[in-house]
């Protein structure tokens, strides 16, 4: 199945919108799970890492049925070093076990060659003498835009190979976002000449998406507007509801008919709605991600999960 | 010592502003390297991650005296999978044991705590419940910029609390580059507001140099000599010399007095001047390590090496 149908089918299937990020922080973690990895305080990254494996493991296990997407920060694993990103590893293969569409978010960009073995191994399984060594085997990635378009043609070269998509930087939920993105450029802003060039690297399937999206932050109404009239087949990527401060309503025109087009990412929303100390923070995340399911369901249009 | 005094010292203590990039990639490894691990074609991930970690060990021994300054590049590390970066690990801890310079080029960039979360594994180590594990403990890292000020000031921050610096890309060395990066942004290109913000950014100690230097490639003499020309402190790091196609005589403009204010970073130049079945690659390494060494150093205006 392509790109656009694979996304579209994954949040079909649990009739919203919804994309759990997945982001251990070690001081937000239960304290149980602490306890549990050489006391509640680390005595090293492999215990972090351990840690953070058997949080984000729970998380796919509890929130399931309530999301179709899952996005990993590799970040928070990069930051418990080598046994963090193994973790990862074992993380990203759980999810495609339990059938979860994946979002690898690293935000990475370089220049040929390098962009190709970013994209290798985020998406295909690294290539070695002709052999495929699976890496991260996510189904899409993330992928900063401002080296321009040799450095994301080997990801869209890299993704085309496996039905796999990209997320590009378009508008970021950051405070700060508009210091270059909001930059009016030969008569647009920076963001939608990057918009524009996004909606002409990809190629669209029978869902109506194509297979290079657009990360647009929850935090920027506007800009969402503006995506989805005149884009309409970029899939959206949009971080920043909830923790971040983008509220429900603005999310609205986010959306195509029947919420297709865009997934909404919820962080620390999601998974840390509890005290460390609590014994009940299995239930808290069922119950947080249950909530923003049905949120996200009414506000895009895809009904009731 | 500041971060301008260190990175100037590294240059200083060899005569010559070469940086050597550590770009290992398994088609182009000796074949002597190739044939102890696994057999000419890998087997598995952990023996591309054995091979390249043995190749840039070596590499760390035989450029040794003619760089003050080494890049190792984070992508060919990554696309070897949780090996592969327990590998770039080993390296990074033999870079500083042997008293090299290092600037770990991951052009990482994301928004508040996931930014400080790889400025902490890059730099510093990270933070668990108020513990420091180090990570990759690199002098310097690369960073892109799209994402705006809050998404580079947890990186600055985290660099000074190490005497650590970072390098921001403003004009990369690939052909493509200009495409969102010399747009016409309200007065200059967008690359030029970059650079600015960088000098912004930056804090200048004894050595006359900041700690917040700027990635400009080879490739582009015009922009070196604007950079050098209008933000005299900011530190360059200039890829693209050699294998990319940057001519020796375009990198003049990039040197402040005395050869200070840059390092040129050269990748495959210095690493695969041989054929992989080459008996005497070892000799050909420190052959072309010494060759750039020699001619940066008379370009730079540092002397001979």
């Amino acid at each position: 199945m392509a790109f656009g149908e694979r996304l579209t089918e994954a949040t079909r299937k649990v009739g919203t919108p919804l994309c759990v990020g997945i982001d251990p922080r070690w001081e937000s973690l239960p304290l149980e799970i602490r306890k549990n990895k050489g006391g509640a305080t680390p005595d090293s990254l492999q215990a972090v890492a351990d840690a953070y494996e058997e949080f984000s493991l729970s998380v796919l296990d509890l929130v399931h049925g309530f999301t179709g997407v899952i996005k990993p920060q590799m970040a928070f694993f990069e930051a418990a070093g080598p046994p963090g990103l193994a973790a990862l590893g074992r993380v990203m293969a759980r999810a495609r076990e339990r059938g979860y569409f994946t979002i690898l978010d690293g935000k990475r960009g370089d220049i040929a060659s390098t962009a190709e073995a970013y994209a290798q191994a985020g998406l295909g399984g690294a290539l070695h003498a002709g052999l495929n060594f699976p890496v991260w085997l996510s189904d899409s990635l993330t992928v900063n835009p401002y080296l321009g378009a040799d450095a994301v043609e080997p990801f869209i070269h890299e993704a085309r190979k496996v039905d796999g998509g990209l997320f590009i930087l378009v508008r970021t939920s950051n405070p700060g976002s508009g210091l270059f993105q909001s930059l009016e450029c030969q008569g647009e802003t920076l963001w939608q000449r990057v918009a524009r060039q996004v909606g002409a690297w990809g190629q669209v399937d029978a869902s109506g998406l194509a297979d290079v999206g657009a990360v647009v932050g929850a935090t920027q109404p506007a800009e969402l507007a503006w995506m989805r009239q005149n884009l309409p087949a970029v899939p959206l990527l949009v971080p920043g509801y909830g923790a971040q401060g983008g509220a429900l309503e603005a999310l609205k025109p986010a959306f195509g008919p029947k919420g297709a087009g865009a997934v909404v990412n919820s962080s620390r929303g999601v998974l840390f709605p509890f005290k460390p100390e609590a014994s009940d923070w299995r239930d808290k995340i069922r119950q947080s991600a249950a909530k923003s399911a049905c949120e996200l369901a009414g506000v895009s249009g895809m009904g009731a999960p």
